[in-house]
C-alpha cells in the first residue's frame, strides 16, 4: 500500500536510500530448493553499475551484496530471501547544498510536498540507486524462468533521433553486450556512442528508447480484466526512474493501421497455434498467446546536467543550480538490465498466479 | 489476485459477460454520506453506449442500471455500493458459429488456452461491454473528486493519420461533446468523422489516440517506488480493451530532447510552486507536483471487421470468418469516457492512500 | 481494504443489506471447468435458513439464488462467479422505530460512529443475513475441496452450560443433520433443544460453542510467519457475527498442560508421518501436518431479545426498547454451515497459494 | 501472499532465521516526520530478550539493532523504515544433530513437508527469534498510537492452573514490569514464579494465558464484514508462535450467559456514548465503540524440553531426542511484549484505513 512492494506470489519489497547504510530487496514467495547462482546476480548488477564504460556516470558504487536470509547451504528455503547491497562510496558532502533547493525535473519538490521531509543526499529514496535492488531480484526471477525456457532480453533501440529501425527479430541478442550502448546493431551502436559522447561534452543529457523482448511465454498468462499481462508490464516499466512511455506489439504505430492490415491471422504450425503476424505483441485479451511479447519504452533525458540551471529553493527564492559532479549523459545503457529485471518479475509472478488454480 | 478488482482504498470489482444476465461493479471503500447523483452515472454511460451516433456500432445495449446495495435514502452508507446493468438485447444466435473458431486478434484463443473453456457469446468476459461497469464506477469517483476540485477530461487526439497537433492547453474541453468523434477541434473532428465513415463503408476499422488531462491534483499523490502515480495510470489505461500504449508528459517525443530543453524550471507563482514548462506531465519521482497531469494513449483498430478473414478453428483447421453483424469502425469516441473513468479511479484511490497517514 | 473481500487466490467479495434489493457474493479466482452443483449450494443455504425448525427464528427469508455471471453451459468459466440472493420478505415497517435508537450489543452505535449514517432496516449490512452469501461461496469451495478429498464438518458442542464432552473423533458426523440443534450426540441434542425452547419462552437468548473439523488436509498448507493456517482460520471465524472466541488443537485447555504431556510424538504409519496424539490440532509452525485440524468457537447469546431493555437514542436520551418481532433464541444451529463455509474458503485459498509455487 | 507481511497501510515485512546473519523488519507506510525514540524500541526488545530473568531461557541473544533505511536526521522520511537485528551468538553446532529429526510439536516436519528443505539451525525461520522483529515494529507503532492517546498493555493472567481471577480493570498496569512473570498481581506473580521454577527443574514446560488491554481507541475502527477489528486481532495473535486461542470481551465464558445478562446497555456519560457493562469487549459489529478492548490469549507449553522424547527422523526411523541446551520453561513472560506489539500494529493500521476516507 505504501508502494515499495511489487508482485503478488513472487513479491519483492525494496528499501534504502542512495546515501544511507545501503539498499536491498526482500523476495517473499521465492520457491524453495533453488540452487541460487550468485554469479548471475553479479552479472546483472555489473550491467547496471556506474563506471562500467566511458559513456556512463563515473560515480563509484559498489554492487557487492550479502544474502541476509532465506538461503541455506546454497539453496533457497522458501522463506524471505534478503539481498543487501551496502553503500560504500557515499560522498555526502557533494550534496550539502542540495538540502534547500529544488532541482528541476527531479523529485526534490514532490517528495517534500508529500512527506514534509526528504533525505536530500543524492536523491535519497528517489535515486535510481534503488533500481539495483530490482536488478538483484530480477536476476533471481530469471533463474527460475530459465527453468521453464522463458528468456528475456532488451536493447537500446534509440538514442535521441538515432534509431534502430530494424525489428527485433532481425537483430542478434548477443550483440547487445558487445557495445557500451547496449544497442543491437554494431553500426547504430557506434553512432549512438558518438552522440552520447558529444552530449556529455556539452554537459547535457539525452533520452531514448529501449525494446524489450520476452520469448517462450506459454499461452495463458495474464489475469483479465484489470491484471492483464500488458497492464502489469506497463506498470512495471513506468515504475522505473525516467521511463515516460510504454507500448507493446504495434503500439502507437498501430493506431495508424486499418484492422484489415493489423489483425493477426491464426494458423497451425507443427501442432501449435501461431499467428502469421504479431501486431498483438503476444498478448490478446490480456492473456499471452504463445507468440513473442515485445514492448517499446520511452526514457527521458536525465535531469542532472553539467550546466547551470535556474530554479528556486524551499523558501521560493530564485537560485542558480551549478552543474557539477558526475552524471549519466544517457541513462539508456544502464536501464537495459532494469527493464529486463522488471519484466522477469512480472512474468514469473503471472506464471505462479496462473499455476495456482491449475 | 484473479484480476477483476482495481484500486486499494477505493476498490472496484467488476463481473459479467456480454451475453449473460448482466454486468456490474461493486465499489468497496466508497465514503459514506455521498449524495449520489445518478444522472452523472447515466450521462457517462450514455457517452459510452453503442448507437449514440452514426459512427459507432448500432448494436443495441441498454445502460439502465440498478443500485443493489450500499445506498440508503439517496446516500452512500460506506458499505459495498453495487451497480448492476442487466443485459437486455443479447442476440446470442448471432454468435452460434463462433463457438469453435478463433477470431483473429480477439481473445478467443488466449481465453481458451488459459481457462480451457470460454463463453463465446459476443466475446463473453473479454467483450468491451465490461467497460460499462468501469464507467459507472468512475462516475462515482468523479463526483468525489469534484468535491476536491479535481477535474478529468479526455478527447480523441488522432484517428489513423489524422491528428490534432495543438496541445491540450490550447483546446476547449467543451468542444468534445459537441461532435460525435469526441475530438477537441471542430475542423479535425469533421475530417475524422469523414474518415471513420469511409472506413466503415469499407467494412474495415481504424485506430487512433486519446489525450487525457487531469487538472487540480494537489502535490503529493503517488507512492514510490512501485506505485508511482504514472505507473498506476499506465496500468489502468493498458487494462482497457484495445489500448496498446501509454505515455505521459513529454512521452516518446521527449526521448528526442536534450535535458537542457526538457528540464522544467521551478518558479514561485502567487505563493505556489510551479514549473514554467511541464514536460514532466505533472509527476516527478512518481508523485504529483501540482501541475496538470496529461497522458496520451494508443488504441488499435478493433478486430471485428465486416470483411471475410482467414483463421483456424479449435481443431486447427483453416476456416473463413465471414464479416457480419454490427461493429465499431473506430473505438475511440466511445473509449473517451472509459479513459476518464479509469483515471478517476486511480486519482481518487491515491488521494485516499495519501490521506490515510496524514 | 474496505473489508468486504476475503481470500487471495480464491477471493470472495460480498455485498448487500438485509432489507435492500438483495445480498450476494462474487468469487474471483474460481477455477474454470467446474461443473457447478447448484443443489449443494441450495443444501447449505437451507441449513442456514431461518424457519428451518421450531428453535430458530421464524422470520421468512428466501434463499433462492441466481447465477449472474461466470457460469456457461453449467461450467465455471474462470471469470467472476456471481451468486445473487434477492431479498423478498423485507418487512421494513418492523424497523421504523429503530432509526434513532441504539440497540444494546448491536452494531447500531458503532456503525453510526464510523459512517455517520446507517441503513437501520433490520441491521442493514451488519445483519447476519450477509452470511448467506458466505455460505453460498463456501458451498462452491467445498465442491472443489471434495475433489481433493478434503472434508469439513462442524457441530454444536455446547449450548450454554450444556456441553458435549466427548471429543469429535468419538462422534458421528451424520448425526449432526438429524437433530435441529446440529449437535453430534442424540442425547445432548435433546437436552440442548429443550434448553433453547425454555430460553425462547423467556424471551431470552443463549450462547454456545461449535466444534469445527477439517479432514484430509495434506501437509504443507499455511504461509508463515503471519499467514499461518491457524491465523487465517481465526480471522475467518472471528469475522462471523456473534463469534467471540477461537481455539485450535488443545486450545485454552492446553494452557494447563505440561509440555511432556502436550507434545505430539511423531511415528510412521503406513509410510505416512503421523503423530500419536494431536494436541497440535493438525498445524505446526503455521503449516498443516496432515493430521485432522480441529477448532472450537465461542458464540455469544444473540443481542435481540423479546424483553424490554433500557438504552439510549441518537440524541443520547434514555429510551426503552420493546421486545418484539422474531428472533433466534440461539444462533448456534444456523451458525454451523457458516463456520463450515468460512473454513472451506480458508483451506481452498491456502491450497491454491501453496500450489502456485510448486 | 507468501505470508511474511502484515498490515495494509502500516505494513511490516519480517525476514531472517534464528542462526543466519540476522533478523529484521521493514515498515512500509510509516508516516514521515516521526522523531523516532530508539530507547522505546530498546525497551520493548529488552522485555522480549532471553536471559532477562532466571525463569526464562538463558540463551544469549543480542537485541542491538541498526536502522538501515528510512530515517534521516532522527526523523522518519516516509520511505521504508528498516530495522536490522544481527545474530551474534549463533551456536550452530548445538543443532548439528537436528538436521534429520523431527522434534515433537515443532515445525520441523511441516516445514520439510511444505518446502522440501529447512534451515534446521535453531528452528530457522520457525524460531520465535523472528518475533523480535515484530516487537521492534510494534514499538514504532506504539509511538504513533501514543500521539493519539491510545495505550496498550498486557499481562500474564495464568500459568498452568494458576490464574489471576480479578478482571483487568481492578489491576495495576505498573505492577507488570515489577515481577519477572509479568503478572499483574504481586501474590499471583510469586506463585507463578515458583511454579515455573518447579517446571524448569523437572525439565518440563508449561502454558498459560495472557490478557491484552487496549485503551483509548476511538469509536469507528474496523472494516466489516471480514476485516472486523476482532478478526484482525485474532489473526495477529494466532500468528504468534505457541498461541493456541483467542477470545475477546466475554469470550468463551460469555457462551454460558443469557442475552439478558450479556447485553451492554448504552448510556450517555459526560456527553459520550458508553455502555454500563462491556461484555462486547469494546467492539460491536466489528467496529470499535469507544470502550476498552480486551482479549485473552492461550499459549501452549513450549515444545522444547529438557527430557528425552521419542520421535522419528526424516527416514521415518524411531529416534530418541535427548533433552539438552537452553529453553524457556514458560514462554508467557517473554510473550507479553509480542502480544502488545501485534496489537499495536493492528490498531494503527485500522486507524489509518479508517482515516483514509474521512
Amino acid at each position: 500500500m505504501a508502494g515499495n512492494s511489487f508482485g503478488r506470489i513472487f513479491r519483492i519489497s525494496t528499501y534504502g536510500e542512495s546515501h544511507g547504510a545501503g539498499i536491498g530487496v526482500i523476495i517473499d514467495g521465492c520457491p524453495a530448493g533453488l540452487l541460487l547462482d550468485l554469479d548471475l546476480i553479479r552479472r546483472d548488477l555489473a550491467r547496471r553499475r556506474p563506471g562500467q564504460s566511458a559513456i556512463v556516470t563515473q560515480r563509484q558504487e559498489t554492487e557487492e551484496f550479502q544474502i541476509l536470509s532465506g538461503l541455506f547451504e546454497g539453496q533457497t528455503t522458501g522463506t524471505p530471501l534478503h539481498i543487501f547491497i551496502p553503500n560504500q562510496n557515499a560522498k555526502s558532502k557533494d550534496y550539502s547544498g542540495w538540502a534547500e533547493l529544488y532541482r528541476p525535473s527531479h523529485a526534490d519538490y514532490s517528495y517534500t510536498a508529500k512527506y514534509g521531509i526528504r533525505d536530500y543526499r543524492g536523491g535519497g529514496r528517489s535515486s535510481a540507486r534503488e533500481t539495483a535492488a530490482r536488478v538483484a531480484a530480477g536476476a533471481v526471477a530469471r533463474q527460475i524462468l530459465a527453468q521453464y525456457d522463458m528468456k528475456i532480453w532488451a536493447y537500446v533501440k534509440a538514442v535521441g533521433e538515432l534509431e534502430c529501425t530494424r525489428p527485433y527479430w532481425e537483430l542478434d541478442p548477443t550483440e547487445v553486450e558487445r557495445n557500451p550502448v547496449r544497442a543491437a546493431e554494431p553500426k547504430t551502436a557506434q553512432a549512438m556512442e558518438a552522440l552520447i559522447r558529444e552530449v556529455r561534452k556539452a554537459g547535457d543529457s539525452i533520452g531514448g528508447q529501449i525494446t524489450l523482448v520476452i520469448e517462450g511465454v506459454p499461452p495463458g498468462l495474464g489475469e483479465p480484466v484489470f491484471d492483464r499481462l500488458q497492464a502489469d508490464l506497463a506498470k512495471a516499466m513506468l515504475s522505473i526512474n525516467a521511463c515516460k512511455g510504454f507500448e507493446y506489439g504495434s503500439g502507437f504505430a498501430g493506431t495508424k493501421m486499418r484492422g484489415s492490415q493489423h489483425n493477426d491471422p491464426f494458423v497451425l504450425e507443427d501442432g501449435q497455434v501461431k499467428t502469421t503476424t504479431n501486431y498483438s505483441g503476444g498478448i490478446q485479451g490480456g492473456i499471452s498467446n504463445g507468440m513473442d511479447i515485445y514492448c517499446n519504452l520511452a526514457f527521458k533525458p536525465v535531469a542532472t546536467l553539467m550546466q547551470a540551471q535556474q530554479t528556486i529553493n524551499q523558501k521560493g527564492e530564485p537560485v542558480t543550480l551549478a552543474g557539477k559532479g558526475r552524471h549519466d549523459p544517457c541513462v539508456l545503457p544502464r536501464a537495459v538490465p532494469i527493464v529486463e529485471a522488471m519484466a522477469a518479475l512480472v512474468i514469473l509472478d503471472h506464471y505462479f498466479i496462473h499455476q495456482s488454480r491449475l
